[in-house]
Order: C-alpha cells, then structure tokens, then sequence
C-alpha cells in the first residue's frame, strides 16, 4: 500500500452554482500514488510541459501571435479551430498549476496567456483563422467556422485559469468575447442580429461554468437559447451537427459523436442549474439509448469513420470502431454531470468503464503520443493508412483536438471521482487518496485495478451526529464483502450504492473487497460486430490480445476456448506493471477455399475446434499499442 | 420461351489489337427477350432518355456551353470531374444506338458531341473545372483535379461514338487531348514537361482503346508510361490514390476501389496488347487476392465508406459495405479483360455474380433511380442521412458517377458474355440469344436466373471440320446435367469450362440443365462481420430479406433455422416477376440487459431458438429498396 499521502486538491470544472438542483455535489479528492497518481504523473511531467513546444511547432502560438501583430508571416494549420489546441492546453495547465505549484508551467502560462489577451480584437471577438484567412467574414459560415466552438474553450480555459490561479487576466478575454456573443446572437425580435448556432457544439456548456464563475445570469440564458436552437435547420439540418432534430424530442444519439456529448453535457448543465424537467428527461433518456444500443465494451463512442458518427443502433463494429479520444472524454464530462444531477449509480458506472479502457488507451504509457480513434481490433494485415486515424501511436495529429483534451482530464481527475450531499459522502470511484466533503474526509488505500481490497479509513467526521458512507458497486462486480470496524457488514446494494450509515469516529475503518475474477463477456446478439465472441475482462479493465504476445501466427485465426479457466498472472516488467490474464485457444485450421472465401454451409469443413492449442496472454485494453506494429483483437471468436 | 429472335450486335468496347496476345477473342450476342434484355429495354427506354434532362438541370452541359463562349454564368457542380457524367451518357448513348437505330436519341448525341466538341480549347486541352473556375491551373493539382480521368472517359466515349455511328467528330476531339497530353506527360529527360499521373486512374485503360481504335502506338506507350508511374509518390504516395507501391510490386488491391480496378483494367489491356508476362502475373495475383479476402458476396467491392478503401483482409462489413455501384461496374470490365487474356472461366464467374448482384442493384426496376452504395443490410432504427450514400434510392447524385456509368455497361452488355478462339466458341454468360463468333451462330433459349434449362441449338457451323462449344460451368453449381443430340453427355468440366467437342451440324442442339436449388452460403470465418450468420443464395442471385416483407417486427432479431427446407416459389407479380425463397426463421426472445448490452457469459440467458416462428421471404439482392423504406439483410443469423 503507498504510504505516501496528498491533502484535497484545488478546485476543478463543474462548480455548482447557487440555486443548482443536482442531487449531489462535487468533492474533492487528493490522490495519493497508485494507479492514477502515475498516469497523472506522466501527464504532469512528459504530456503538459511538451504542449507549448508542440503548440509552436504546429504554428498554434504562431497564429497568435500573427493575430496579435506580433509576427510575420501566413497563418498555420489545417483547421479553422486550431486554437482550440491553445485553450485546451491552457485548461490543462491551469488544472495542474492548482495542484502543484510550478514556475516554469506558471511561466508559460502567463505568456500564453497574454498572447491570447493580445490577440483579441477590440470587440472581444477572438479567433486567428478568420481574423488571419477570412478576414471580415465573421459568423457567416457557422456550420464550418468553429467560432463558438472557440469561445467555448476559451471560456473553460479562462474559468480554469481563474479558479487555479485566481488571475482574471484570461477570463477578462473570455467575458468579453461571451460579451461580444451575446451581443450578436439572439432569437428572432430580440434586436440581435444573428439568430444561429455553432456546427459544434461546445459554447454551449463553457457558458453555464461562466455563469456559474461570475454569477451573470446572460451566460446561462445564452447558453439556453443555443441549446434549444439545434434540430430546427438552422445549420441545414444535419445529424452532423445535431441539427436533424430538436434535442427535446431526440429518441437516441446521433450525429457526429463528439458535437452530440458536448451538447448534452451543455443541455445537462442547463437542467441542473435551472431545473429544467424536461431536459434532465432528455439527457437521461438519451444516455441510456446511447449505452445501451450504441457504447463499445470500452466505453468508446463513435462507429463510423465517415462524419465521426454514431452509427445505428447496435452498430458496433470492431476494426472500424471510431472511438475517438475525445469522445470518450466527452462522455466523461457528461456522465458526471449526469451523476450530479441524479444522484444515480450507473452514470459512474460509464465513467469508470471509459477512463481505464476507451479514454486511456488515447494516451501512450509515456504519455508522448496519442491515439485519435480507438478501434478493437487491428487485422492481420492490416495496411495502416497513417495520417490522424492511425493505429500507430502518433506525436501529435494535424487536427489535434484530443492530445490537450487528455491532458485537462487528467490533470482534473480529481473532480470526477467523489461527491457529497446531505446524507454524507459518496465515493464513486477507487483511488488511494484522501475523499473529503461535508466536513468529513477518509482515506483510501488500493491497488485497485489490480487488487480488490479497498482500506478506507475515517479522518475526519462530525462528531456526534450520523452521516452515511455510499460505496459504488460497480455494474461489472458480482460480488463484494464489506467489513466496518472489523465485522462484516451487509452489503446488499440498493440501485448500485452500497449505503453505511452511523455515527462515525476518527479511525474507524472499513475494508471493501470487491472481487477481480476475471471473466468472458458476451454482447446483446444485435451487435452483430462480435456475434460468437467474447471478451476477456477483468474489474474495470477490459483485455485484448495483441500480436506481439503470439508469435508464430497471426491473430485473426485464433479462437477462445471458453470451458478453460482464466488465469490471473501480475507482470510488474510488462506495460508499466500490468495484471494479464492467461487464456486458452487454439489456431483453426482454416481450409483453403481458393480464390471465393463463401461456400455452402453443408460443404463447410471448417473445424474451428482443431488445430494446435496456444496459450494466449491478454493484456490491458489502455495498454495496447505500446510495443510493435502488429494485429490486437478485443472480442475472440469461441470455439 | 421466348420466340423473338435477334441478330448479332453492334460492335462494343475491348476490341483487341492485332498483337494482342488474349488467349480469347471477344464475341458478340444478339440478345433475345429474356432477364437481361427487359433490363436493357429499361436502360434504353427509360434511363438513357433522360440523361440530357438531368445533365441539363444538374448543370453539365450549362458548363460546357459556357466552356463554349455559347453560354454566360457561373460554373454549376461541387466538382472538377463532372464533364466525365457528360462522357458516360455518350459512351452508353452510342452503345445503345449500335443496336437500334434511334432519330430522337442520333439527334441529343449529335448536339452534345457538337458540344463537346465546341467547348475544347485549340490546343485540345479540354476540362470545364479547370476552363471555368480554375484558369490557368492545369495540371497543378494531379491529385484531385482529375483531368486526366475527365480525358478518359471522352476518349472511351469517342471509341464508342466512332465504333458505333462511324463519326470521327467525337473521335477527333479525343485524339487532339490525347494528342496534347502526350505533348505534355512523359518520363524525366522526354522532353515533356510533366512527369505525373493523375490521382484517379482511367485514361489507362481508355488510351489503349484509343490505340485499338486509331493504331497509333504512341498511345500505347503513353498508358504503359502512366501505369508503371504509380506507386513512386509522384501523388504523396497515398494508397488512396494508387500511389503507395508500384503494381508490379502489390500484394493485394488496396485504396479507392474504382481508382483501383479501372487502373488493373488498364494493366490488363497492357498484358493483352504488349505480352507484359509480368502484368499479366500482377493481374491475376491481385484478381485472387482481392476475390478471396475483399470481395462481398454479391461481388461488391470496397468496405469502407471513408476515403472509398477497400478496407483490410477479410473486413467485410455488412451494413457499412461501400461496394460503390461504379466498382461493380469496373470490376466486370477489368475480370472480362482477364477473361479474355488468360481463357480462365472464374473471371466470368466472378461477373456473373456482379452483373446480378452488386451491380444490378445499383438500378432501381424501373431504370429512374439508383444506389451510389450497395451495403448487406440496412439495420431496424437506420438513420438515413440522405445525400448520395443514402440507403433510399436516388434520382441523380451531387456525384453522378454511377448511372451514366451503369447506363453505358448495360448498353455494350452483349460484350461481356462471349468469346471465340481458334477451337471454337466459348458461352461465359447464359442469355436467351444469338452467340456468334468464328463463323459459328449457336442460339440459346433460357428463362435463366429463374430456371436452370438452357436450350442451345446450332445454327450456323464450319462444314466439315469439328469445333469445340465451350460451357462454363458456374462456379455456384454443384451438379450440370448435358444432352448433346438427345444423348447424355459426359459433364465432368475442367477448370470451370465443359467443353464439346464435336463436328457439328445445323440443327444439333444441346440442353444444359443447370440445378438451380436454393442453398445456404456461409462465409470464411475470418470474415468476423457474418460469423455464425448464413446467406440464401440460388443460382447466380444473392437473396435478402426486406422490413417490408415480414411485418409484427424488425429483422434484426430474426435467426434463420438451417435444418428446415428451402422452399421456392415463383412470384410473377412481385417486383418485376422474381422467384423468392421461403425459408423458416423465429424472432428472437432478447433479454432486456438493461443499459448495459454486454453480460458475463455464464449468466447469458440468450435462447435464440425461443420466439415465435416466422415465414422468411426472401427476395434477389439486386431488387430491394424498390418498394417501402425499412430493414434489409443479406446475412442472417442461425438459430
């Protein structure tokens, strides 16, 4: 157990303002080494300090610079929303600085800070492509300019950077661009002169957490109006842009991924903040259509390449699955603003499943490169294309959305982790570290992922009146023993809590074993992708093979053998330190059909069952890609 | 059967050199009523007379009139390749009027290849994009301008023109472009000036019908030039655009599929005419590798919907199947090329799945609308997103490829089922018609893809000297019957041909009894996308269910049950007069996994055998979406 210990950290995004309606509200967590006290790590001191390199090199600060007279020179990048990158590094930084004082990100901070300052024009309105490129041609392309979408991350930056540093300098920007915005865009007969949403959303959800940091009411009206202005044709009325249907009246997700979750975290930080009953129906009917019909076993979301779509229902294939970094994040942030508002299990449930397998395989274990789209499988023979969609880990993307996106999750864990009400504190996700709310504080020591025993002691309690400790069960945990003060404790769950209520004293402690067996995993029979397949997990973590583990043959020819049992074998030397699990198969014997692979079924020799037995050795899902170029499945045909 | 007869045809394209080195000469077919010749009387009566009102209002000839000085306003279509619609429509227009004299028709071909002709540039440079939009950028932008595409197919629609009507006015046209772009394109150190290739392979193939046509060998050369120049990162080395390995040195096909196959067309013509034993080798490498790891069963080809790809080994989505109806297309022109060089019958097998399947689909019954995409199932709760991939079928596309291009493939279909060599005649497609070729007529009366029998009786012959009537025996059929004469015949075939040999005399006939029972198709299990699924087949047709067949439910909870009988029944008054396929199938009793669709397999409660009992109808693949929107499988799972 790791002894070393971290006290509450700074604060974070999803600030609750005032008259919030959620069911719950954010705690804090300080975290102490393990599993992701190292992933934070490398992002504290490999992923952020390389951002403004990176970010001079891409021509990102360039273009500031250009923007604000600074510089000579022709606007860089592919994309009208390169600064984006800026605003997402900077949100990282800021999340970071609030933890862990640092000069030198402190240094870079600032300078970049007061690049952006610079470069805003008078009016407040910022954005270096059409300032640099389309000079003149503001807000008259919205279903391709990103301007919103811009200010949108400008705005969580800004909200950042003040709430870690409590520097105004850049929330300055910020308000006066949302200024700038709200001066312009405004339903018809409202005297603004631009009734129009953004292709992508985003503004929508940063304009709630400008409200909730100033406490003017104008953000959160103008985030409601563009909330509700989607699905009405204004953008052409596109599922791309979530333009086909009003959200209110939307039966699943659709449409490009990554735009739907941002809306929905907007949409959901609407519900919460003014009690919208209609929206919160809204977010979670469509979180339990988009789970249950639409979600990989990663938590990955996204099955289309083309448009970065959704796909239809039950549409989930493997080697094509989109699963683009940044839409599980979006995930992420919706779901725990879901968690706030309902109180409910499930939607950490999701959090947890997206941040060990479809968020965290975006980032490398050196945290220096990066995965765009996450598939499930990569074929024998596979001829990758390069480019952003590559399956090879890649130093930074041409449309580099997702790299400074991981980095602000991670450097925010925190926040997602622990909540408090009146009833006391909930404990939504395992870490070692230190949960406090509601003037109470208990320390948790883990191993978790690779151990099931949580130690969870009180250090902090009122003292002398009852407070209740709620425990998520995890939806994969079929079973889990609890011990309070030594004896064991009824752990039956109630809607995915496990509830201990009594009156506490310092020390006090309860052990949580939840049990890690490893186990094969079957989909509904619609997902069509993996029919006759199963996947190997373990906890949270979800397995696949990769080819380097399995010489002498590739991997698209082995199939599962599900009566075997599964062995658990801990390799500290391997990926960092990784839990494998052991499995049985065999390599079929596929007959050579000649030049036509289809035959008729009672002519079908196939024999899945022969051919020779080989030891397969699956690794953590977040782990793949971190060797050599080769095949990885995660669903394994059975024999 | 049917009783009117028709007399051979006109002259159609692949008309070999007097070097080829084809181990077959192409033959020609009058084709009597029948399957195919009610879908050419559609094409003829339908299709090919509209053309000029749909390239008048989608803006195609309105450009070339400005291109003309005849017209003012603005360049009309989102891309540089439009004028190629214009060509397609010539091309099949003059294959059309080859056959039936036709004054309306004689009259639009005139006025449009006056067009055409108006609308070059003195120095035979001819492209509307780049004449209109882009002045003065020729040749800058080989990747994506398609110029030398457009010149492509002008010259395969000025072989067609000069074959068919004996003008030279279209003809001559070509010549001064081709002309011109051998003034313009060669090796470093010819003295030209551009040593490129264009990003979308076609004028290869077209330059060497030019040289069959005119005889002048430079035109030869310059194909040869063009297709050893792929693959050498002349274009940024994308396999995209062919340019990621030479063809000499490819192991599989890869990228844009049409980009792909109408380049192998053009490699093959090359073989033929030049005795290149290494392209030939390359041809029939590639043929294989990509018939036995990329090819859906209906023949269609291409899986991904981004960048148009081929996709990986064995990557053969169902419901994103791309399998573009112009790669159909290309395919039956490049495997007839190889048909024709090598003397093998699996070519022709492979266009006889094709023609009807992936590529008949692509027409709507009644010749007015058509699929751009031709994907295996289109899934319950499907969200159509319009535009021209969309599962309903379309008036005419943004990117009108196709139907021009199916247009001109049913009007010179004649040219694909035949061929003579020195031991006689060779019948690759079985057609109610006239086959002629080295002074032998042989007449076949069938109701084929409906049933088996196929009556062929001799009506011309060589005197006094035998000959051989080579069959092809379908590589779907599992048992030929023979009569020669009223006498059995040994049917045992040799490398798909069964060959007669014999000296024959007017009036001999043969009956060939092809059993046209119904059968279930697996696929090779590494195809993932239909494992433990089976598809109907009978005959050459792929069949599938339709939504608006099987009401009380959707069809992605239906199983097929493998062990109950096949059932056939004629249907004259569906869709034209089809045979469907009755089979026994249940509806699935799914669990309601809650919001979770992936269970622990030991507590899967899936009993696919349950649910109530359904009758499956199954219809030919190439007639769905002619009726009501809604599902469609090809790949059914087995209870």
């Amino acid at each position: 157990m790791p002894r070393t210990r971290s006290t509450p950290s700074a604060p974070g995004p999803v600030r609750l303002g005032p008259d919030a309606r959620a069911a719950l509200r954010p705690a804090a967590v300080g975290i102490d080494p393990g599993f992701w006290h190292a992933r934070r790590a490398t992002n504290a001191h490999a992923s952020i300090p390389q951002g403004p390199g990176l970010l001079e090199s891409a021509g990102n600060l360039h273009n500031l610079r250009l923007a604000a007279g600074k510089d000579t020179g022709e606007f860089r990048g592919a994309y009208p929303f390169v600064d984006t990158d800026v605003y997402k590094w900077l949100e990282a930084a800021a999340w970071q600085l609030a933890q862990t004082p640092d000069d030198d990100l402190a240094g870079e901070v600032d300078r970049i800070v007061a690049l952006v300052a610079a470069a805003q024009q008078p009016d407040g309105y910022l954005n270096t492509w059409f300032q640099l490129v389309k000079g003149g041609e503001r807000y008259q392309d919205l279903r391709w300019g990103h301007e919103l979408y811009c200010a949108g991350h400008l705005i969580q930056a800004a909200v950042a950077h003040h709430r870690a540093t409590g520097s105004s300098e850049l929330l300055d920007v910020a308000v006066r661009f949302a200024d700038h915005i709200d001066s312009v865009f405004g339903p018809p007969g409202s005297g603004r002169p631009i009734d129009g949403i953004d292709g992508h959303p985003e503004v929508e959800t940063a304009l709630v957490e400008l409200y909730r940091e100033t406490g003017e009411r104008r953000y959160l009206d103008l985030a409601a109006y563009f909330v509700d202005r989607y699905g009405h044709g204004l953008l052409g009325g596109e599922a791309y842009c979530q333009d086909r249907v009003p959200l209110r009246e939307a039966t699943n997700v659709e449409g490009h991924a990554v735009r739907q979750l941002y809306l929905l975290a907007g949409a959901t930080d609407l519900a919460t903040e003014t009690g919208d009953a209609e929206l919160r129906a809204v977010g979670e009917r469509l979180w339990r259509a988009m789970t249950a019909t639409k979600t990989h076993l990663t938590g990955g979301l996204g099955a289309h390449h083309d448009e970065e779509d959704f796909g239809d229902p039950y549409e989930l294939p493997t080697e094509r699955a989109y699963c683009e970094t940044c839409a599980a994040i979006a995930s992420i942030q919706w779901s725990w603003r879901m968690a706030l508002l309902t109180g409910e299990a499930r939607y950490s449930d999701l959090i947890e499943r997206t941040l060990y397998n479809g968020f965290l395989a975006g980032v490398s274990l050196d945290g220096e490169r990066w995965l765009y789209v996450n598939p499930l499988q990569v074929r024998d023979g596979h001829t990758d294309t390069g480019g952003d969609q590559s399956a090879r880990r890649t130093r930074w993307f041409r449309c580099a959305c997702c790299p400074p996106n991981a980095m602000r999750l991670l450097a925010s864990l925190e926040h997602y982790l622990a909540s408090g009400d009146d009833t006391g504190l909930q404990i939504h996700q395992y870490v070692s570290g230190l949960y406090t709310a509601e003037g109470i504080a208990v320390r948790a020591e883990t191993d978790y992922p690779w151990h099931g025993t949580i130690r969870l002691t009180v250090e902090e309690t009122p003292a002398d009146r009852p407070w209740t400790l709620s425990l998520r069960v995890p939806q994969w945990c079929r079973d889990i023993r609890v011990r309070c003060a030594g004896q064991p404790y009824d752990s039956s769950a109630s809607e995915g809590w496990l509830r201990l209520e009594r009156t506490w004293s310092p020390g006090d402690e309860v052990v949580v074993e939840l049990t890690l067996e490893p186990r094969l995993t079957a989909a509904d029979p619609r997902v069509d992708a993996v029919r006759g397949c199963a996947a190997i997990e373990r906890g949270p973590l979800v397995y696949c093979l990769e080819q380097v583990d399995h010489p002498g043959g590739g991997l698209d020819d082995i199939v599962l053998d599900p009566t075997r049992p599964l062995a658990v074998k801990h390799r500290p030397d391997l990926l960092g330190g990784v839990t494998t699990v052991v499995a049985a198969g065999r390599r079929r014997d596929i007959p050579d059909h000649g030049w036509w692979p289809y035959t008729a079924t009672d002519t079908t020799t196939d024999a899945p069952d022969d051919g020779d037995p080989v030891e397969l050795t699956a690794i953590p899902y977040y782990a793949w890609a971190n060797r050599e170029d080769g095949g990885m499945r995660v669903w394994l045909p059975l024999s």
